[in-house]
């Protein structure tokens, strides 16, 4: 088993750094030994950082990004709460399926493809669904490559007593986010997309109002797995009675989130969104250039989705990436499949290297 | 961040060999990528073996042990299913809880903790419940170490219509389970016990009874995270429609996890069943002259539960031999907290050398 060293331009996983891979393969500790508890500490410390948030309830969720969402949906959802979805990708369609399968009734707000959700859309859903106790929305959505503005919503959310619910899977550290400023009462991310560090974790944080909406739950919390009120004891000690094991944290994958958030934290937020928002308009003007066209009307920069263009063949072009330059990038997801190519711009990937690389390698193949 | 070299003899996580760690650290490829599917292929068969199994959907679960339990619930069972549940310990009892959030009707088979269940009790609970439709059982109770033969009962369960499902967290790759030969038809592990793996995953296997009972099911798997209808299609390709993409995998993980087996299936089986068996007899017979006693009537060779003798004081053995000489040792679980020391000897841990380490280090505490 060797596995090649690929550079990551897809939709994720990112390029992981070498710091990241040593701090993976350090000693296994036991989940409840005081070093490993003190390491826990500190990567929940750091991810109250970079979430800009001073949530107590800030940890990662033992599984990947989607086990996140799903924490969010079975801890803040019961059976019969009306929600509202805003859908307008994959990853928004998701988050509506994983909310029903919470009992929820979704009352999905959707948008084309590509296209983002405006204020007014928004307080028009809300208007319309005076019941609803929960607002989910993506922030990156990962599918299109649509960059949805997530400040100001949360003045019409708390207006209307519903919980802002945020999807930050490929912006979490590479993209403007303030959880506190913001007014987000719950949000998910991954950790192999903006943070560079492999898949298996997803950070989360529960604000006071999705902690209070936990309190008051009338049901049981569906899943055992993810159910916070057991959770937090654990990463926080809080809840009463003092930190109580709950099940086995993986270990090695918090290390390499430490080492990664350390990383995130010495080049600092300020300098890391900027160096994202540089890297993305290099490479944009860069496809251009060549002619490829962006789907989303409002980009991310750690994801640019362009359209395939005309006679290109998408599963050929990527195959000649990967196999002549060792490149990966990212095929269309859903409807989007044979139409579209993803490249991340993620993290320790977004550099000036790898933009020019890029962009001279799909120079050659689709002009050779 | 610098974690130490502990000798891991608790409940797990167990000694990870440093081909693992290595592993670990290799360069992190795309979920998607042809390499990648290759490892996952070859971690899913080297998985049917240690299985003793020819089922088809064979995979680790992207989370740890508990999330395999509770993969196998949400799929198998449907909201009013009556199900029994063997419950002699922490792990049974969790068993139950997390049926019950799947919407079960839970019968609890109970029985003294530290003791097991007889083919006539098994018997007699599935006679009392004609209508249950799973019987759940734990061969391997990491809370007290008890060691339920699982032999002969799928006999019991086939002729009642019920699944039999088993819980080997802490068996599998330790002690003999033979999947198909003793008709288990779901079953769940975790990585961290005696696969000398970190946790991070969960292997499971699903047994043509089970698939038949999932494909017949007429409510949705409340879990998307853990949806066997659609994790089928990514990690076997079956259930029609070829290999779709549901989440991004633990990439890192299942590099260590293919490591772990490597060396298993290199050590073969029966050879390392062996091994486990004989170092438990030799720590037996050092603990038994030490005066401890041990809690189950039928031990587990990879975990020996002993009571804390009159006495000593629980912590603070313990903490001497974590402090003066970086040994972890397992506290009681639960009921059993303060009155019972757990010894791991699992899988890389179980060798001559930890064996005579730590009877030393405990007669120097316990006498000196």
């Amino acid at each position: 088993m060797h596995p090649a060293e690929r550079l990551l331009m897809g939709p994720g996983p990112s390029p992981v750094p070498q710091r990241v891979l040593r701090a993976l393969g350090s000693p296994t500790l036991g989940h409840l030994d005081p070093q490993y508890l003190t390491i826990m500490d500190q990567v929940c410390e750091m991810l109250r950082q970079v979430f800009r948030t001073s949530n107590p309830l800030t940890f990662p969720v033992s599984g990947t990004g989607m086990a996140g969402m799903e924490c969010i949906a079975v801890n803040l959802v019961e059976p019969g709460d009306e929600v509202i979805v805003a859908v307008n990708g994959v990853f928004g369609t998701r988050m509506k399926d994983v909310m029903e399968r919470c009992g929820a009734v979704v009352h999905a707000l959707e948008c084309p493809w590509g296209e983002t959700f405006s204020h007014e859309q928004i307080a028009a859903a809300l208007a319309a669904h005076p019941k609803a106790k929960v607002l989910g929305i993506v922030q990156a959505e990962t599918s299109t490559g649509a960059h949805q503005p997530i400040e100001g919503i949360s003045t019409l959310t708390r207006d209307h007593g519903a919980l802002l619910v945020v999807d930050a899977v490929t912006s979490l550290g590479g993209h403007e986010l303030r959880v506190d400023d913001w007014g987000i009462d719950a949000i998910y991310s991954g950790t192999q997309k903006c943070l560079s560090c492999p898949p298996g974790l997803s950070p989360v944080s529960f604000g006071p109002r999705a902690l209070a909406r936990l309190d008051a739950r009338k049901t049981k919390v569906q899943s055992w797995y993810l159910d916070v009120s057991m959770l937090r004891k654990y990463y926080t000690g809080g809840g009463g009675g003092g930190r109580v094991y709950h099940h086995t944290a993986p270990i090695n994958m918090t290390y390499a989130l430490h080492e990664a958030l350390t990383i995130v934290l010495e080049e600092g937020l300020d300098a890391r969104v900027a160096r994202h928002t540089a890297m993305h308009q290099r490479l944009r003007a860069g496809l251009e250039r060549l002619g490829l066209a962006y789907i989303p009307k409002r980009s991310l920069h750690s994801l640019n989705c362009v359209r395939v263009p005309e006679g290109a063949d998408d599963a050929g072009v990527r195959k000649r990436l990967l196999e002549e330059y060792g490149i990966e990038i990212g095929a269309g997801l859903g409807p989007m499949a044979g139409k579209a190519w993803r490249i991340g711009l993620m993290g320790h990937g977004a550099t000036v290297r790898n933009v020019d690389l890029v962009l001279a390698a799909l120079t050659t193949i689709l002009r050779g």
